[in-house]
């Protein structure tokens, strides 16, 4: 297209963004507007991308990182055919695809955006997937706004970039100098950000983002680089082309107040349909399944922690599947991906100590069909909270595992523990939480995960724990064990992870004293297995969790919620962490914390005492 | 002192630090030797502390942000007279203060550390409090490792830190080469770093950490230097002085094995002790009760979002209390915080979209004595989840403020919506968390934050509600307020927020087809009413929460723990968000997620249907 073309297309992405937001009476085209000549000159020219086949494993990735700026991308769906006009103007409306921030619910959209600063680390992934699993020569584009360049997160991944040399991964930088309540830190001083990015590694190349034919030569520049990821800093108006709103406070994410006005200065409603650059041929090397996996096993009374047995079971399931990836955060001694490591090193990736790209990197390469094993301390999983909700947003299914449950570290102290976690990860929407007590649960529940839609978590512990289940046995995601159990129980102890070890001691202890209580491993924190529970509460009237975690947000509640649908609740008692703990030996913190098995027959003796259980 | 004597004391540092891990059995001592030179030269020429006073106002503050190497810094207290070798010899043990990580139960302590990139944010706070508020020439001092570079706060911080030229904040970098599992990215390549802090605006030096000359010579330059943070980038040795673990991989975070011979090596225990520099004389400014302070007052009926009324209730405590301070990370025109900045322009910090960041400074300036508000979206405070995580493990008293509660935000979308905020701030040890309905009931617990220990939290929504509390009303931290009662009530709804108007509506509705309904207002989601649950399950025997949040963590799992002590539970139903939300307007949200008075009233009705409450 010759540039006065490209420059009509942007006019027609302006009045677009102008429309939808006008249609739905919100929304942010003053952020759409300064983009507009930088995605039009993308979409004619450079994206490879076939519309009608998202799924081709040839096409570019176009991530919107500014996703409030999702007028334009809907506007540049409209310009490539494959979306109408009608539905552009459905935009943010009941029942609509066109959500006020992207959403894979649209086919081209392959993660949500919107939490700023986490196209960049997507990205990442996505680029890392092209150059050493798919080795395709797709390119990822990501467009980003100036202000989210104060995100940690994108650092990381500016860092993680260069590293690992992505030169099939670019950054188109809209720096239109005002954020959401006034000027950036930088302004216009696009050196600012090329100095920055430069000394990072990357390629920058700086031009003003109005101008077609520099967008253009910048974007073939940035695809011609060789060797390092490529920033084309852009200059841009925010509004741009719309006097009322041009390069002003005050605008943003608000419709235009005088829209025909508006869209006349644009230069009036064009319907230019422009045919999109189709990719190469592309096969995917992978596949999902390719049979004959098999787990380790343990014998029963042997000690081994379920962080090795989730390494070793990792190493395993990537010998039988090449789909499988793990992803490490600079502590694979300690979690165990290292196992894998050794035995998969291509399909291994090491992102230093950066748990925000971690994560990202994990959705970029699920969006490109593998099936991602990210771990590090449970503790440290915190760090890409904001990370692992979006993930849930963009329907991602990605595995998430959590060494170091709880006190049970013993010296390393709180800053070490995973005391949340599972009030982290129960309440992301349709999420699967998984605490073994034992190796080969563990090495089931690894495999079982590969399987599972969503983002699903594991949480292992440091120590050695005895090994109690038979490498024949089954663990169902959303099933309970019952170790121990008679007619007389007059207590269900549930417990997960090491607290299991600990509640079968004291059922041992409190038998000899005549009161036989029951024994539930919940491996399955959620889904949890609600009729095991309500057997339980049939059969005792009286659930006792405990659990090396805070008492708030899981296991406890897990097991409240079971009881959430109306029917009648047995009494519920919660043995949890409710100390800021010190340093201290494993055993001394389970008892400093009161979860240890003196605890809980202390507590059981206790309800027995007060007479708050049955006779 | 002499060169030869700060070699001498460092090499005293390291056979202490040494022998503190070896007393333990645990313990980073090679992480320690690395670094013994730098805090060798920093204690004996550098810091100016009183450690009979820590509470001295012109005190510098010392952040070991690789707080693995805690040994170092327990040594440099026994060669500052703080402690005495035999509590160092206590290392690691239960009951002892010297933690795996350093913590504030010791009174030198400022803040945890030990998740890793967390030091330099809080020192960010700690410099802007010394500038802009107390206006104390003290200094920060950061000691890092080079792996902690990867972190994206790091970054967030680096730039903050250069942007608000903070001279008085050093960045002690000890390169040496190793993280845990392997060499770091750029190993000795010191220049890497320097070229990335340059480009961010700091000033840097690069030295030979075991240069002690050198050493002195660069803390002195930083010290000196005017304008912008310095960084002195030291490359180092893990484990140097002793052959057997020098710059060797596999020797992180363990006892040296043949410690005797170690400690021969490094040339035998030592036994100085020196007098650091005092500070200047000093005094704080701000007092912490001014008195005379007007909340802002609303007429029930109308209409006010209590975001509003949150940044107006701030703006009049700020006007009282001249300790009270309030942060933003870029959005103060949503959350409001921009009416304390307008009125208290010198109190307010603009931290830019960085998160980490907005936390990590609240919680700098709570060391030096302020009270900090620090306010986003709801959803972007998960952005910080591991720096709340810590800050509740220093003991920080930080209040911070999440606003676009839930999916009645409306068309923004999910990526927006506040929806498992609830569940990450219980599961905070000793945390508050706040959820009114209501602008005067917003305003007086804006103001009850101020005075409240531990992290506390304030959701507040986007989007006008009635007023339904007149301005005297008194809002006690774990109270609840009982908004509908009669002898008759077959179910109690429990609410919070913008579900209370939902169920305040239902109510009537339901009222008008005979059946009587409870309503509770449970604006204190932790610590909860158990007494007025209690009397409702008495009243009723049937409890119906109802919550713009996740089912997960929340209001439900709230109102079930308060059963939790093994009194008889009610039967308890949850309402809350178990769908992925679209763009919609806020009443369909609502409608959507079953959480609207349509949804409350048909659940009603199901559970008199289903004969599951009292006739």
């Amino acid at each position: 297209m010759q540039d006065e073309q490209l420059a009509e297309l942007a006019q027609q992405l302006r009045v677009d963004a102008v429309r939808a937001a006008d249609a739905a009476g919100s929304g942010h085209p003053t952020s759409s507007m300064s983009a507009a000549d930088l995605g039009a000159v993308l979409l004619a020219h450079h994206l490879r991308y076939d519309f009608d086949r998202p799924e081709h494993p040839g096409n570019d990735r176009l991530v919107l990182s500014k996703g409030h700026a999702s007028p334009l991308l809907y506007a540049m769906y409209v310009a490539a055919g494959a979306i109408d006009e009608e539905e552009l103007l459905t935009f943010r409306k009941h029942g609509s695809r066109l959500e006020g921030h992207p959403t894979p619910r649209l086919p081209w959209v392959d993660v949500a955006t919107g939490s700023l600063g986490q196209g960049l680390p997507v990205g990442v992934g996505m680029a890392l997937a092209g150059k050493r699993l798919d080795q395709i020569p797709y390119r990822v584009w990501v467009m980003s706004g100036d202000s989210e360049m104060a995100e940690g997160s994108v650092w990381e991944a500016v860092e993680h970039a260069s590293f690992e040399r992505l030169d099939n991964l670019t950054l188109i930088l809209d720096v239109n100098r005002l954020g959401q309540r006034g000027p950036t830190r930088f302004g216009w001083d696009l050196d600012a950000y090329a100095r920055r990015l430069q000394a990072f590694g990357w390629h920058t190349v700086e031009i003003d983002g109005h101008d077609v034919r520099a967008v253009d030569d910048a974007l073939s520049e940035a695809a011609g680089t060789v060797g390092r990821p490529t920033a084309v800093i852009a200059r841009t108006e925010k509004g741009h082309g719309v006097a009322a709103v041009a390069d002003q406070e005050g605008k943003h994410g608000k419709p235009l107040s005088d829209v025909s006005d508006a869209i006349a200065e644009l230069g009036g409603v064009r319907t230019a349909r422009i045919e999109v650059q189709q990719p190469p041929p592309a096969r995917v090397l992978h596949e999902r399944h390719t049979g004959g996996l098999t787990l380790p096993t343990y014998d029963t009374g042997d000690e081994v922690a379920t962080r090795t047995a989730y390494g070793q079971a990792l190493a395993a399931l990537g010998s039988a599947r090449t789909d499988v990836v793990a992803l490490d955060a600079e502590v694979g001694d300690s979690t165990r991906t290292e196992y894998f490591a050794k035995e998969h090193p291509g399909r291994h990736f090491q992102c230093y100590i950066a748990e925000q790209q971690l994560v990202a990197a994990a959705v970029g390469m699920y969006t490109r069909g593998y099936v991602p094993y990210a771990g590090t301390f449970a503790a440290f999983l915190t760090r890409a909270h904001d990370f692992i909700r979006m993930a849930a947003v963009s329907r991602a299914s990605i595995n998430l595992v959590g060494s170091h449950a709880g006190v049970a570290i013993g010296q390393d102290g709180p800053s070490q523990m995973g005391l949340e976690d599972l009030a982290m990860f129960r309440s992301v929407p349709g999420s699967t939480v998984l605490y073994p007590c034992d190796a080969n649960q563990t090495a089931r529940l690894v495999a079982a995960m590969a399987d599972l839609p969503n983002v699903s978590y594991l949480r292992t512990s440091r120590s050695d724990m005895p090994v109690i289940y038979g490498p024949e046995e089954d663990f169902p995601v959303g099933g309970a064990k019952v170790l121990r159990a008679s007619h007389r129980d007059r207590v269900c102890v549930i417990a997960a992870g090491v607290t299991v070890h600990e509640a079968m001691t004291a059922a041992t202890v409190l038998e000899r004293e005549g009161i036989p209580v029951r024994v539930v491993d919940l491996y399955s924190v959620k889904p949890v297995d609600a009729g095991t529970l309500q057997s339980a509460a049939d059969d005792t009237g009286c659930l006792l969790t405990v659990e090396d975690h805070r008492t708030e947000g899981g296991l406890g509640d897990a097991v409240a919620e079971a009881f959430s649908d109306g029917r009648p609740m047995p009494r519920l008692i919660r043995l949890g962490v409710r100390n800021i703990p010190a340093s201290a030996a494993p055993a001394e913190q389970l008892h400093a914390s009161g979860i240890d098995a003196e605890s809980i027959s202390a507590a059981v003796r206790l309800l027995v005492a007060e007479a708050m259980v049955r006779p």
